[in-house]
């Protein structure tokens, strides 16, 4: 494509070995995408390139003859191994020149530090000629912004994070919006979180329902945690619009799926039995032996647990299960810890032990080791308990020590979850 | 570049939307880039593209073209917007046949959850003609290889980054070093991980030896969890040297920092701590108000914790505190539930109802509500005990809930080691 493009959609370009090394998560394409799509402008592209010359000119290059606009970040730096900027400047055959007034804010940036400025930095001052400057507050890298005369846009900034997104916020958006009037097209998600149903399972009950929620798409994205439900209003203007069409949408599935849907965005399901708990005046105590303190964490990694959390016991020894738990001895000796029985008295012993309403108890076998033929790694004895109603399951989770963990403190909180939600208690 | 490539490297191509969105943060490709690097095996280029056919077929292409090796994540799901499979079946010009074999496999990993395999994971066992399956243990979408007759290789790799990564390890590797047996320049990572000193104040101590530890390179990595270290040998040959030089670089930095360097790789405190109380054959129990299970959660992560955890209690209310652990009514009113006082009453109590050798106890204010003058949030006592013997320690971390948290676990976690290490108990 060449010519000013009239689609407001852009390729972004990091460059850096560490980049393809890995020794860095690339977060500044996930922001840039974020915050592009907030404003309607579509990421069409992400490349990654090392540190050389003849990389960086080809994917810059190849970006630029695919979408007009290429949006670089990393490689502004003033060592040896940022080259972004000469390369750039031969793409686009200009010379690089010193910017006097450039030089001066590098110095002054060290003199406020009371340092004088190492002759390195006066690279930092370079600019190709014609190119429009974005000034950068938190560092000596300015933005640069290059067109060549078929309106073709490379605009480079630095890949330290927090410089890129001030010189994003304060500069580069604007000079975008502005060369991108007709944009539009805005993207809004709303993310329904489900638990408790394979994600195979919600397509099928969602699947007739596409071409209904249209043009709101949907997405499943599989985690340790559950399904979540990615609903995309794109391009519809004005908002109150798009809010609405994605009020239907979240509807439509609530009625398929309301007793799987916990919550909205990032919502942990442990926010959603707080929130339960906080409601009903419900006070919640948990013992957990598997899951070792990962619910009581989850509960408490949020403000307000106070309000409801009276403690956590993990009762990893049977020695604990008996004294801080009040479990029966008999209990472990004929059905193990891993039984109906001993969840059953493990709850019972959390409430008593505590006082609370409420308890949830957890125990089985994690693995890689401990699991037999009767007990296999994976299987997990879980139950619920409201005042005096009681709900017991077992489950066999897949997956490591760790994802087991995950799944059964999950599961062992949608019990309770559910019971608070569908229960007269 | 066509025909088989003599040198080993490859381009890496993720795919999804939700990697241009920003919605998720694209660590297969860091995760990728590390592991093949260890290997030797060069990552030239990162690109990602959406779920779009021409994009991803466009993708692929080039990335063929340019290295003659394209590895691929994502879009191997069972849903409507998963196209990698058909896209590159179609790029090579083969059928996509249905796997009988496969079939059963996914069927079986239903039928182990009691679960029946949904209609729509029949795609899960469609397998492009003359493909190379790779089996996945931890998911249903199989890992897939594609060679034409130019000797260009497409390796598929489903985007669940335990599935993907599990798959890299056992099968994706060993094909591809057997492929390259001409492989160089391997990179090699050791990192010390240090706690309890503070980054400025490790460099001073490390300055004047980094010259000498070349061509090992040395770089410190700030984390929540203290400092890590990381001595890379770049291109160093035979292996064997290489392991040699980076023994040496860490015995020098050990001499230098010994009482700070708690572990290398991944290993966690926790595991230090587990390490001393399995080989003393001590037992250990846990009282953790502020930080709600996290040090009972890292503790029971890796297999192992039965042999020297006895239990873990989380008394978030004061009552807890008194009814779980026996801390006085008094205390609590005189000094309040965040004091030295009220520390030591939990690691005493701690071992008391569970009958543990040694003990740790965390009380603080993880905010963001619940400060005053006098306690201010990020204020935290610990306390660690080894039998009689008590240490009592009061920080003020900086830092939002979930930083002040992974810090208070860290420091009291810092405290009870150092006390395994150094103390005659």
């Amino acid at each position: 494509m060449t010519g000013a493009p009239a689609a407001p959609a852009l390729e972004l370009v990091t460059i850096g070995n560490e980049l393809l090394l890995g020794e860095i998560v690339d977060r500044n394409s996930a922001w840039l995408g974020q915050r592009l799509a907030a404003a309607g402008i579509r990421v069409a592209r992400r490349t990654s390139v090392g540190d050389e010359p003849a990389a960086i000119a080809a994917a810059i290059s190849e970006a630029l003859d695919r979408m007009g606009t290429a949006l670089c970040t990393g490689g502004l730096g003033p060592t040896r191994d940022d080259l972004t900027k000469p390369v750039v400047a031969a793409l686009f055959g200009r010379e690089l020149q010193l910017d006097g007034r450039l030089l001066d804010q590098v110095r002054q940036r060290f003199a406020e530090r009371g340092l004088e400025m190492p002759e390195l930095n006066r690279t930092q001052a370079l600019v190709p000629a014609g190119a429009r400057v974005f000034p950068n507050p938190r560092g000596t890298a300015p933005g640069l912004a290059l067109e060549d005369e078929r309106g073709r846009l490379a605009i480079l900034l630095p890949g330290v994070p927090a410089e890129m997104q001030t010189l994003v916020e304060q500069s580069v958006l604007p000079f975008l919006l502005e060369r991108w009037p007709e944009r539009g097209r805005p993207i809004r998600h709303r993310v329904l979180r489900t638990a408790g149903i394979p994600e195979s399972a919600l397509a099928e009950r969602v699947d007739d329902v596409v071409q209904k929620l249209a043009p709101i798409s949907l997405a499943s994205l599989p985690t340790v945690a559950g399904v979540d439900l990615r609903l995309t209003s794109w391009g519809v203007l004005p908002a109150q619009e798009a809010e609405r069409m994605l009020d239907a949408a979240e509807a439509e599935l609530r009625s398929r799926l309301g007793r799987f849907i916990y919550g909205l965005g990032d919502e942990d399901l442990a926010d959603a039995v707080a929130l339960e708990c906080t409601e009903r005046g419900l006070t919640l105590a948990v013992a957990e032996s598997c899951t070792g303190g990962l619910i009581a964490r989850r509960l408490t990694d949020r403000p307000g647990a106070s309000a409801f959390l009276l403690a956590g016991i993990v009762p990893y020894a049977n020695s604990a299960k008996e004294s801080l738990l009040g479990v029966q001895p008999r209990t472990l000796r004929d059905h193990g810890a891993v039984s109906g029985e001993a969840v059953r008295e493990m709850a019972e012993g959390a409430r008593r032990v505590s006082g609370a309403d409420a308890a949830i108890a957890v125990t089985g076998i994690a693995g890689p080791s401990g699991g037999t033929p009767a007990k296999p790694v994976g299987l997990v004895w879980l139950a619920a308990a409201v005042r005096d109603a009681v709900r017991i399951e077992s489950h066999r989770f897949l997956g490591d020590r760790l994802e087991i963990r995950e799944r059964a403190a999950q599961a062992a909180l949608l019990t309770l979850w559910r019971m608070l939600r569908t229960e007269v208690l």
